[in-house]
């Protein structure tokens, strides 16, 4: 074994988007030694975007001096994925992708170990070994961006269920009668209330209903309100603007609601809130706060609980890839 | 290690409750050698009633031939405690119960492994290794009664959580807008909707609503809608009463919403539905089943999902608690 404690200290991370492939390499401290970026040709056949997959890995095999010097290369990609065979379903920004075996492809051509796996749980597991929830073992992790990903990391591990496809807690209904119906085809989850769009909707038709009502937003938006998004209403709440403070307000409301469920099943040790909308930061964690006592049974247990902020934001897609086989050195 | 797989064959349950102390004898196959049940003295002091568990053990231990038979105890109690320390802290139909340390004090008592466990953890457990989930390791377990309790059996063992309290499903908010509050104080959980006291309040409240409506429910009650039952309830629907069935369909419902979410979070082998709501059986279990790929964006695996009626219905208690022991063996 002195072989792998000498020289595969290298992990490959790839991020496959509707947008971009981003790829690094990372240290088996977690630290990035490289990355590189390329815009995915996603409008093309397989051959061509998972050609570009390849020639990503091919680049960073060189900088990292050869596949010896490598423990592995984790993916993750956009859509239903298979983390224990590798296969990659069908992701809605790749519709040339269509069941393709994904982890076995890369092994076979590289001769590296290769694990695929959902962005969220990839990212909780990176927070738990080398983010904002080092030194425990039980984390819940949520991303809220244009969706809400979620991970469940138990004992430093990925909870996988069945199929796969457990730690979907972004769709756990939490108002089965809402309006507001989720792409996933579920009424009221939590998704489709407080994510991006969901966020930046009620904004819309809170700033419709109240027509005479003066907003940032408006002037923001030159009075497109189609063109609201969550960074606009965290700037506009900063400036005490009423309705994005009232916006602002619910959306860390429902969080905690959905949050104070969570607790109540899976009695974390530590919950890490990241992606793009949870950078509006305080006023927001401090609201999911306040809500979660209020909706959980476990509630004694609740003022113990570190609910902190994602440590990894840049570049977590790497990370969160690479770190699937950073655990593997304990 | 001769010893144990010759001797110690049985294991002592104990169900204790508000109302009665369960006890009984199980053998490692999972058979219910022997049991015995006493009225609990609930509103005596702690030494009464402790002592009325010590009376139950100590009868019990005479029948298995002495402690060397034993496995172990193990013991349910209602109410919080901590499955981790063996402490019960504040029963609430045991009001001289304060921060018990229950397992610490048999074991010492009796020079025997005991374990305190939540009882819907227990009954989980007991379903996978001896009831209607044999042959699958991980399942989700659901009793509707006058609660509804959870439990989260993972690789054939409870899951608990930091804190002891993971798997306290029934208190997940499914519409937080609710005018019903729960006991436990969230609003809208799925306990304060459709176990018993939910199910029998929507159909008092439908009755009052519709007050000209005839329907069995009121001949049942002789017109005192303070006595629907929801055995009343799952009988009058059983002869095609219009109102009961509402009311038996939108349980299914709201419990097929719930579900759906849980299976988002824990993507699970098998779900064990027991306790005495559902055995109205086969026209809640459609609903059920018909409402969860609704309700949860795993839905290309709700088709393989088996969702079973629990085996162990009497003396569920005791088969939980005999059961904490029984995986020992593998």
């Amino acid at each position: 074994m002195a072989k792998k404690t000498t020289k595969q200290q290298l992990t490959i991370g790839i991020d496959i988007g509707g947008t971009k492939i981003a790829g690094g390499l990372v240290t088996a401290r977690g630290r990035l030694a490289k990355s590189l970026v390329v815009p995915t040709l996603a409008d093309k056949d397989l051959k061509t975007s998972l050609g570009q997959v390849f020639r990503l890995i091919e680049r960073l095999i060189r900088h990292a001096g050869g596949k010896d010097n490598l423990r592995g290369i984790g993916m993750c990609a956009p859509g239903p994925l298979n983390p224990k065979t590798g296969v990659v379903f069908t992701p809605p920004n790749l519709p040339s992708w269509r069941t393709v075996p994904l982890a076995q492809l890369v092994r076979e051509r590289f001769g590296v170990p290769a694990i695929v796996e959902n962005d969220a749980n990839a990212a909780g597991l990176a927070e738990v070994l080398i983010g904002a929830a080092v030194g425990y073992r039980d984390a819940f992790y949520v991303t809220v961006s244009t969706g809400i990903g979620t991970g469940i990391i138990i004992d430093k591990k990925i909870y996988h269920g069945k199929n796969g496809v457990a730690g979907e807690g972004g769709h756990v209904p939490i108002d089965y009668r809402s309006p507001y119906l989720c792409g996933c085809g579920t009424r009221g989850c939590i998704e489709a209330l407080a994510a991006g769009p969901g966020m930046a909707r009620r904004a819309r038709v809170l700033l419709e209903q109240e027509h005479g009502a003066p907003s940032l937003l408006r002037t923001l938006t030159k009075g497109d309100l189609s063109k609201i998004t969550p960074k606009m209403i965290g700037d506009a709440a900063k400036l005490k603007d009423r309705i994005a403070r009232l916006i602002l307000d619910e959306t860390g409301f429902l969080l905690g609601v959905w949050l104070g469920g969570m607790i109540s099943v899976l009695d974390p040790e530590i919950i890490v809130i990241g992606g793009g909308v949870s950078q509006i930061g305080k006023p927001l964690f401090d609201k999911i706060r306040e809500t979660i006592p209020h909706y959980t049974v476990n509630r004694d247990f609740v003022s113990t609980l570190p609910i902190v902020p994602a440590k990894l934001r840049k570049d977590v897609g790497i990370y969160g890839t690479a770190s699937l086989f950073l655990n593997l050195a304990e």
